[in-house]
């Protein structure tokens, strides 16, 4: 059970850590060997990043009554997920990024080739990490597959916020909306849907709704203080390029509100991720977590 | 239950035009939708190929004992995931070969990021596959994930085989042959034990055991043959360019041995696969596939 009395800044690190052993062990030569490829793999899921996506499997799965021991490996594949994306999305053919998390991308260090396998070989080990995990019931594991897959797919999913991305324009918030929910919110409702199904192979359909709610606010609300944080911070607190975003001709919220609309507009965001976890059993972790997540400088 | 009169060439036909109605349908745009990517994802997945991984699924399903229209979205997840591999292969930071199956491959028809987020649409989407189907048990289901990510993964499977294949040299026989059994024999056997599982979620061990023998073997003649084709065959046999393994500094097997010598080796690995599901209900159809691959032009 997750210590709910630690305040969410303390609570976010102790379980970054505990998210961290759990990767350096899925990931040890012992388990994906020790190629230029699995040294990729390492080299960019471990040893830094908020793991936003494991704390919310965790804290999920929590709510609905599991053990956080049972969620763990599906905690661990949300980040081999969201790894994978970055990888990919950092190559020359896609965004160009020569810097990720302040140090050189995967394709910078290891090479567009072993970028490009850590990435696939990252996707598919998501996957094998929800099935291998003998605590969990088989339905549960046939749900979070198929909530995994459709999330990070293609059709409304994180690939088709990237394709959205790639496509010459966005004319209109409406549109970048739709890139966010693809592109960012996918992925944060799969981590709340798979800390559910963790729990139990049939969650309260009223917890699924709440989930959905939390995740989809939280995931605007993140991706709009992005934009904010990228037209206003420094090089040196981002750990890359400031301005970066409208150099690249890329969607910013920006484009179509001021910095004071679009920080209200997150704070708006905000309320409704609080609204949507009020009143259940370890709710306020997550409310927390959309408060620090709106007022974070990096 | 397949139609086991038929000669296996007419077979083959027969179910590769079965495998390509329902590829057609689960790639439709009512399930993929209608973007560059999903048109990426359609160029590279329908309208040719052998479908050797769809008939393996078929087959061995039906040696299970099974239902095929149960084994059938097993079999698309094969296919799907199949593709994705030779999308990946092909990109310039590989491969970078600009035809497949005399055309050209999808990053020269469709741009290198489509190429790239079609290859992970359809990995993703190969797993959708494996859990969507409501006539496979849940404990099925994650067996079978299970074997796919491991049998496409870094860790002796595909994606290993690739990582080996993008090293810079293989100086022997021996690491010729680890090549080849995580570059295609992995996928082959992959295919084989999904049937296994489509027709039931505890296989008879026998069965297992037979559906890996004949895999290795199958996997490691065709893929000695496809050298002995690239260096005898003429480019319109093939649809691509002969001699490119040479060129490209490609691992074959005629680095180590003879083209005799390899036909050899292929008719030795041939009766090993023919042995493998010797005796068996059903096994005289593997048998002749295999004997067809042994001898095929292209």
């Amino acid at each position: 059970m997750m210590e709910k009395n630690l305040p969410i800044r303390a609570l976010l690190s102790e379980r970054a850590a505990f998210v961290e052993r759990a990767l350096e062990e899925a990931l040890s030569p012992e388990n994906i060997g020790s190629s230029a490829t699995a040294d990729a793999m390492r080299y960019s899921v471990l040893g830094g990043g908020k793991r936003i996506r494991a704390f919310l499997v965790l804290a999920f799965a929590d709510l609905g009554g599991g053990r956080e021991d049972a969620a763990l490996p599906f905690a661990c594949a949300m980040e081999c997920l969201h790894a994978y994306s970055l990888i990919h999305d950092d190559l020359p053919a896609m965004d160009n990024d020569d810097l990720r998390r302040g140090k050189p991308s995967c394709h910078i260090a290891f090479g567009e080739s072993a970028a490009l396998l850590a990435g696939d070989a990252l996707l598919t080990y998501a996957f094998e990490l929800l099935a291998s995990d003998p605590s969990v019931s088989a339905k549960s594991v046939r749900e979070a597959v198929l909530i995994l897959s459709r999330e990070a797919g293609e059709f409304s999913g994180m690939v088709g916020g990237q394709t959205l991305d790639m496509a010459l324009s966005v004319d209109s918030l409406g549109e970048l909306q739709t890139l966010f929910l693809e592109k960012t919110c996918a992925l944060l409702k799969a981590s709340c849907l798979l800390g559910l199904y963790a729990a139990t192979d049939s969650p309260d359909p009223d917890l699924i709704d709440r989930a959905e709610r939390y995740a989809r606010a939280l995931g605007l609300a993140f991706q709009i203080r992005d934009d904010i944080l990228d037209a206003t911070s420094t090089a040196e607190a981002l750990g890359k390029p400031i301005g970066s975003d409208a150099r690249n001709d890329k969607k910013t919220a920006l484009r179509f509100m001021t910095v004071e609309e679009a920080q209200k507009r997150v704070e708006e965001l905000t309320a409704e991720a609080v609204d949507a976890v009020r009143g259940i059993e370890g709710g306020q972790i997550l409310a927390d977590l959309a408060v620090l997540l709106a007022e974070r400088k990096a």
